[in-house]
């Protein structure tokens, strides 16, 4: 179990591999975010986007899947998160891309009132096959502290 | 239809009313955020939460589909977001919580570089149906100019 005394600012981690179907597009579009271009070719044709392309909600709702299985696999003892800053959709994510994550810890924050946990701050980008960042966002996350003392 | 200048800052919206289910929350969780508390009782009891919650990325989408429903209504001439800053998680969401939403219109800048486009830039807030607020964010919208110049 990695607790918040073994999580060093600087450390870069680099996880996930998801490919994004175009049944899954438009099955999460359908649910939570049912505009034109996240459901149907000929619409989305007509904007930005230019071709069917994934909600970024459905993009960050990708990430974190990524980031669940690799916090599995890492055993951190994540407590759940206040939030985020500067969330930015940078590029389209298209029906048939594949993701990935790379995640830079940028500080760590033993918590002021709450002495058995701390705050994790983290700029997480997503890329897609050609390396290109589709997503961007500070990320912030709650994780336990060592149990027994400051050592 | 909705032009970016017919939107007034200080302007205050008020929508939605969407009834969380217990299987929606197990289903989404299971699917992009398989953490302990948003899947099982059990597990959630010995956490923050307390008891079986919805994963705020959930809450996210939920909202989404509060706001596409309100600008559908509202005909907005939406053109997308490029994302968004300061979200945070305020409360747990539990099953069968009832959300509704109030944005408040902070400020309007037509774009520099494109000049048929501008940005919305608001406050959003979900409340439950104890008017306890469960999540803010600043969002930011891509708005269409009113065809044919600047009156």
């Amino acid at each position: 179990m990695k607790y918040l005394e073994d999580l060093v600012p600087g450390t870069v981690s680099r996880f996930g591999n998801k490919l994004v179907t175009r049944e899954e597009v438009i099955d999460f579009a359908a649910r939570y975010d049912p505009q034109p271009f996240h459901l149907d070719d000929a619409a989305a044709a007509k904007t930005y986007f230019g071709r069917l392309s994934a909600s970024g909600w459905h993009t960050c709702a990708m990430l974190m899947r990524m980031m669940v299985d690799n916090m599995a696999r890492d055993g951190h003892a994540g407590l759940g998160s206040p939030g985020l800053d500067e969330l930015r959709w940078l590029k389209p994510v298209y029906p048939g891309d594949t993701l990935r994550v790379e995640s830079v810890l940028d500080e760590v924050r033993p918590s002021r009132s709450k002495p058995d946990m701390g705050s994790v701050h983290s700029t997480v980008t997503v890329f897609n096959q050609h390396d290109e960042p589709v997503m961007r966002m500070k990320s912030i996350g709650l994780v336990r502290r060592r149990p027994g003392g400051d050592q």
